[in-house]
């Protein structure tokens, strides 16, 4: 059973390779009447995109979206979306001679091992490319809710190794190239950012997310529980390695004496309008050495990732609770 | 639109209130022809119940469990697997004095909210008395992939407080009433426990659970990975704050030339067959106090749980993957 | 894949066989603050159950329903409503001598051919029995409708043979055991009917059903229209071999100018407000002679049937349009 | 809640409107392995396209699509297929007088009442241009069909106004332009379309429709019978009134002892492997008179059409059932 669509009343459909043609998604289950043009969703694309400073891979994309479907004289008609962008550099001489070698740490194995026939230049279709697509539909699901509600979804660069830093300003997360909240520290992030690509090697970050205003009653129980499909839609982001919400992990440190006067946003699975904090493990990119362009630390260019698979669960569960 | 079900081609449906006149689940998705009775499913569910040792609450439920359909000299028929278990010690009386409270930490508010209308007796639809319905499920569930595979899944608490321990036991789990995979350090988790309990107080914990010999090939890219509907499965469970795969969180300290050496499982999204390790955070219950009878800790009546999550995710996948 | 559920945001799964412990039922997606209770449910279905005439099968069922989840104090909680009715006449040893017979016309070799092993008593899953089920979920799904809409749908048997007529009076269907909408017809087709019966054979027959006041705007295009999701419902019920709608197959003789001028309620897969006719073909019962008790015409329990399925149809896009 | 995807587990989103850049489909689910090029799209589409005789619409596309993704030194990977033709000839300006007009008989009004925006150039979403995409999706379904059965479908025109024949005749149906399978019929057939035409009007027609060679087993009762998912299917199409199977709508006029001895290749919704026969009622165009270029009968090129959606129903249950 096919896996390549997210969401089932908000509904995106992701295609493309790598070193395909082009890469592209479609949106089915946008409202009609919603101002929507390229010019929505380009902004997004370029906080992705590869090259955008000496922290992320070299590959040179400009991802120029375009919209072929479900918009008519500016506003989306309630029909599908369909977004393309053509791939440009491609290089798959790069590529040749991963043709019958299996890359530690990817997925060269276990596409063979499932498909035991796949498009090995680039990664193919497991290549964090296909990430561009949830970014778009993503900016697609934020008009939506602005329709209706002041969400705002903000994620940062928290941790690389030790750096770390207690209270994120926000104001500074897209004046800085690790995308960090804290000035001080992104500096130091870069440091060794560069440190390491410049010994042929990555390192793995942590994100932290925070959703102001969600719109209140979001989630289905028992299994579609608001946190559960959080956890899925981040768990779906290839170098994701975990997800925890609220307290986490530390919450094995708690009593629940004290654990009941932390507000967490969501109870029983349903939202309630208050803040929710999330953060995931991002492992260090396994394309290390020699073998083709890659991003010495994935935090910068996953930042905009994370806030995109928020946005768009928060998008079907806003269209889900309309139904309760 | 609703969730009360998990799974796509394994599926389960649950229903049912903590003190309404029973709970219950339907497994649609079930192949034909596998040997199934009661017998199959009242071992797991046991393990489960409520009042098995002074660690867990005293409610006293039998959680007898009977199948209604779907079954015929004593094989399945490919056709739904209804279940169901006759509430008994209801004790809705405790309750009355909540119907107009919001408890903190729980979902009562976030329920009213969303709905405008609910069972407020112990919790209703939001306790986690469903989740037996998920054991009962996942016994069935277990039975399917063991006709095809060696798949053995164990859970385990793996720390409280900072009690931990590094080398699980697998064999001593349940000789211990916390369901601890080392002995000594379970003892201490008990004394720790039952400190809390005396204090009307309650304790979070962290569950290990290891999957080996998992079937090669499940997951399905891109959005459906394997570790993002695991994800999932375990976010859906009541307590479950956190979870993590491999390093996890541990991955913030690591290099890519580090992190390849681990061995994972899980690669692309698709198992590889090899043992995958996965932690949950599980809070402190938020029933502290004088609100109704309760588990001091969840951990050992959440140990089968996680597992049968597992379970429930792994079938699903398993037959999902028989299409690819 | 399973296929035991019927729609999307208002969900019915059905479980049970014909000579079971039980059938039942479980509604996914009813809105919460609906007043509910056995009450709504039970005449509709008195209407459908065996034994009500000598034109219907002799096995006597009370088909008592129970609600046993999803509703607190007499309305709906937004949670799953869980609905059984225990078996009472099995008289399964009618059906020992079948065991090993494929029945001509029956589902006895294809299942045995798609599962491998069945449960062959009284047709098991495949024999109409199962349909007590939705009767008992559309006359939830009527309540929900009835909250926002006038919506009123009627079904009648149309023809029998070359019995029929033109101006259905829908006043008189519930006087007649046959359910015509014409107390002439009514008496010439229970003499046919009664007829075959005595001859040990069955009846085919035409039933034709109204929608009045069906809401506007449902129907998702291009692919789950209204008409296509009601062919759908209409041909997931046993004994119907067809459906058309307006003019139906009609439709061949008509020239466009003339077909412009027929209002049919339905547009571009999508309703308009305007009354909806429908006709579906209902072939001759296969339980002839000697094979278990049976009904000698299906239609006059089939009325039921199929306004249920109806409701369940627009309930399910009434949800699904609330999105849109 | 979306309807632009047909299929379960074999699954064709379709995207685009009439008159906008282009119109495209993905299809997820296709396993992998499979060869595949334009090459085995692109004939069946041009027994579709418009233009090929003076009995079908003047617009003059080439229909010429492209295999974006999903297909790897000319196999499919097991990722998603996307196919897209570019539009070419618009002519939009034949249109802009229905801008604020709602024609007859067209889905004008009612994706103005449920949608508040719509492109009406050309019918938009609502334009049968839609099609195009099912037939290249079902191109692809033919070929896993194809890997392991011998599966064979075709359909024809079988009746106009009273014009109709009882011996279809396979050999001769793309001989003429009516795709009669009976030459004599099909010359009449014409001369009475091209007389509608000169007339500024259209003609209803029935095409009927044989599956040889079924794999066995399709169909997932109780909801999701083969049959169920036939009918959903054909009126699925824009112009289809009607679906019946087997003796359809005569079963009216048939005994139980009578019917019992007809094989109708379909029990109990699952498929036995014996021909299936089935039959669509198609309305004569909307589009008459001045309202733009149409066809004066939709039967020839409705023929590609029906066929397709057979293949795509059959290429998901086909996968559907590989989980029984």
């Amino acid at each position: 059973m096919p896996g390549n669509t997210f969401g089932h009343l908000f509904r995106l459909t992701t295609w493309g390779e790598s070193h395909g043609k082009a890469i592209g998604g479609v949106i089915d289950g946008c409202p009609a009447g919603i101002p929507l043009s390229e010019k929505d969703i380009q902004p997004d694309l370029d906080r992705r995109r590869p090259g955008q400073s000496n922290v992320t891979t070299a590959r040179d994309e400009a991802d120029q979206v375009e919209i072929l479907s479900g918009v008519f004289e500016g506003k989306t008609t309630g029909t599908p979306i369909s977004l393309i962008i053509f791939n440009k550099d491609q290089r798959s001489q790069d590529y040749d001679k991963i043709k019958d070698t299996f890359r530690k740490g990817h997925a060269d194995e276990t596409y063979q091992l499932k498909y035991g026939h796949r498009d090995y230049r680039g990664g193919g279709r497991a290549s964090a490319r296909e990430t561009a697509m949830r970014v778009a539909g993503a900016a697609i699901a934020k008009k939506v809710i602005a329709q209706n509600s002041t969400t705002k979804i903000v994620a940062y660069t928290k941790q690389i190794g030790d750096l770390t830093y207690d209270k994120p300003n926000l104001d500074v997360i897209e004046q800085n190239s690790v995308r960090a909240a804290d000035l001080d520290i992104a500096g130091k992030m870069k440091t060794a950012i560069l440190a390491a690509k410049e010994a042929g090697d990555s390192l793995g970050a942590t994100i932290e997310a925070q959703i102001i205003d969600c719109p209140i009653g979001l989630g289905e129980p028992v299994f579609d529980k608001f946190k559960a499909d959080l956890a899925k839609a981040m768990l779906s982001i290839n170098a994701v390695m975990g997800f925890e919400y609220g307290p986490g992990f530390d919450v094995v440190n708690l009593k629940g004496s004290e654990n009941n006067e932390i507000e967490i946003g969501i109870y029983g699975g349903i939202t309630n309008g208050k803040p929710i904090t999330l953060r995931i493990a991002l492992k260090p990119t396994a394309s290390i050495k020699i073998e083709g362009r890659h991003d010495p630390c994935l935090a910068p260019r996953a930042v905009p990732v994370i806030e995109a698979m928020i946005w768009l669960t928060i998008a079907d569960h806003y269209l889900r609770n309309l139904c309760t």
